[in-house]
């Protein structure tokens, strides 16, 4: 590998250049072992989110984060693989009935997920309020569970893609998460490493969501299915609604329960399309087109799938979910039709009810966040309930409800509206 | 003092905003102490260097450095104070001759010089190949010896504008050198902290300078003087030509002796009209507009001010300056008129041949360096010494011939040119 400097590669990012994939190669390859600096790493984080980068510069970053680290493979198991990565809403439980729903149709799903960080929650903490339940696999735990069950969600390993953990750490305290390259390196690194043959990126939109913006989103989810596409996985996007949470539950042992009601063939009819609508996209990748996905939610497929999935990995489902030990419920002030409903106030609420954490060493409250009454777009009496707040600490509740304050639009003149749209657009390649 | 998040204001950065006064005293007495991180203050400064700063922003920024650390103040003094600061090129001698020449018409010269890094000289290098000159003196013994003689040429204590330190070494080497609101603020917030009451810059422009183009330094040079005369010190700028080395002698003995040529009444054209157009300045700002600056060049006076500058911090002129062991001529490769001898790569050359230092800790060769036979505009035969290398380690002359190459341009049919334009502009209040 040729030798280059720092400050050289920082300099031509800075001066609009392109760089080359010798010099991106080395540049992850020494800030990944610490001959460039995380201050060097910085800067050129900063000049990449301001200039940006090529697709062919975007490709090199990922490969050279794949690099980085060890790379899973999937390739002696009997059955096709198909991943989901969502990046990141308010009351986004979906990986948890999509799962078991597709591996109802023979096609395993081996889902690497994270932690919440923020507003947004994070599946693996969602998933620990259920009893004994596992997030740490090794990989033979993890083959045998895909053999056996046909789907885990587990813990990515420390092995994947280093030096995407060490970027994205530094990039959270330096005011560079925002830069599409670097979003979408990070989250297809990991999934490209992770070795699954298919992928279905759920890209949120609207203020709950990273992306503001339907052409920002539209961006993303381009540059992150050519990525894909790229490097031999078969990739696809589906841009969806994050104005307003989804569905109406929002933390941890809440969202469980939201989503073993959708796995019994009920739940709030937002959180069933959108499950439905990638699990289509996901077995359509993994080609099987033509199943009824629907019948499997219906018929207690994907709830039996749901069990073993869980038992597998330690969770004791018979144990009732963890209870917040003190709610309070927001009453609507005036009569008339929830106009708005803001995805990132209720999910900043929620995060200071405890659902969340400040910092990474935090510990979640398993029982803790909101529970909404009335979803956006539904009619609501003045007096009746809005949304119950939980949290186990109860002098949490005043900052939360700053937060919701001005969360709220009710119009006593508008009309109650049919089902909101949520998916907003599809990119495949 | 409030309190806000380094990650909030880089953000604000980021998105073109505009930061405030208590926002930037914030980030700086936070950056200072340790709070604020290096590798969030190098996303903050190549934010800044991308999408700017304004008047006001870079007025704060300069005056939360200068209250990072101690200020300097010559009230106590008798005679009015003048400073010059250059921002760096080959063969930029001046403040040798400079300094003792204003001070023989009773304005105190207090130059708080520097090192050289990269391909530009430093002042304090230069004067260490006279045999005892100590550049370290206390306030006490400076102040003494601005009684005494009227000037002092030392090292700045590391009392000013310690913010001012840790950031100009962070920008080293994170490629975010090259921003006018950094550079402004850095060589500022010294010279008002030194407590100058006058200040003449001389702002370099061409390929051995950091501003390349006149519209850059001009920019410069306008923020600049905009500051100092913001914050009380008379400040103008020069904007002088650095296409091509000044003078005749680059490397740090060299340039010393070149300097005492100029002070015996010789040296240079350009060299001496830059020496008197500054002093002039330096005068008209301190009050002396009317005195007859060439006058002291040729009758000895400004001799006998630098013997005196130089004696009082322990250099001993009766020891020989210190030679290089080794030298090697560059010969005309044809006739004509040099129509071209790059002043960056003159720089380069002389650096390559020991006159700088690769890291902070290296030493200098004193003797090392690069001494002209013709300068730009003048005749040359073939086969005719165009330059001589010096060095004392002879291993050096290959890399210093590579950065030679492409340094001139011969023209036979070129006409030999008068005095080329040195002084290219002024920019006062």
């Amino acid at each position: 590998m040729s030798e280059f400097s720092a400050v050289e590669l920082i300099i031509a990012k800075r001066e609009k250049g392109e760089l080359s994939t010798e010099q991106i190669e080395w540049l992850i390859a020494n800030y990944t072992s610490g001959v460039v600096a995380d201050e060097q790493m910085s800067a050129m984080a900063m000049a990449i989110l301001l200039n940006g980068m090529n697709r062919r510069e975007i490709r090199d970053l990922t490969a050279a984060m794949i690099a980085s680290g060890e790379r899973l493979n999937f390739d002696a198991l009997a059955l096709p693989t198909a991943d989901k990565h969502s990046t990141g809403g308010v009351g986004d439980k979906i990986t948890l009935p999509l799962a078991p729903l597709v591996a109802v149709f023979g096609v395993a799903v081996p889902q690497l997920s994270g932690r919440g960080l923020g507003h947004t929650g994070g599946t693996l903490d969602k998933l620990e309020s259920i009893a004994g339940w596992r997030a740490f696999l090794s990989t033979d735990e993890m083959h045998a569970q895909l053999e056996s069950v046909g789907a885990v969600i587990c813990a990515a390993g420390s092995g994947l893609a280093p030096a995407d953990r060490k970027l994205y750490s530094l990039r959270d305290v330096t005011g560079t998460v925002e830069a599409i390259p670097l979003i979408a390196s990070s989250i297809m690194s990991k999934k490209i490493a992770e070795g699954t043959g298919s992928l279905v990126l759920d890209v949120k939109v609207g203020s709950g969501a990273f992306m503001k913006t339907l052409e920002h989103a539209r961006e993303l989810a381009q540059t992150m299915v050519d990525l894909g596409n790229d490097s031999g996985v078969k990739t696809s996007a589906l841009l969806t609604d994050m104005s307003t949470p989804l569905g109406l539950a929002v933390g941890n042992a809440l969202e469980v329960e939201e989503s073993i009601e959708v796995l019994a063939g009920g739940g709030p009819a937002d959180v069933v399309e959108i499950t439905i609508e990638l699990a289509r996209e996901m077995l359509r990748l993994a080609g099987k087109p033509d199943v009824d996905v629907s019948a499997a939610l219906k018929d207690g497929r994907a709830m039996d799938k749901w069990r073993q999935m869980i038992s597998a990995q330690g969770g004791d489902l018979s144990v009732p979910l963890p209870e917040a030990k003190h709610s309070q419920v927001l009453v609507a002030p005036e009569s008339g039709v929830l106009t708005r409903l803001d995805a990132l106030a209720v999910g900043v609420a929620s995060w200071r009810l405890g659902a969340g954490r400040e910092r990474k060493e935090d510990a979640v409250q398993f029982g803790a966040g909101i529970k909404l009454a009335v979803q956006q777009g539904q009619h609501v009496e003045a007096g009746q309930p809005l949304l119950t707040m939980f949290t186990d600490t109860p002098e949490r509740f005043e900052r939360a409800q700053q937060a919701l304050a001005d969360s709220f639009s009710i119009d006593a003149t508008a009309q109650q509206s049919g089902r909101r749209q949520i998916i907003l657009d599809r990119i495949a390649d």
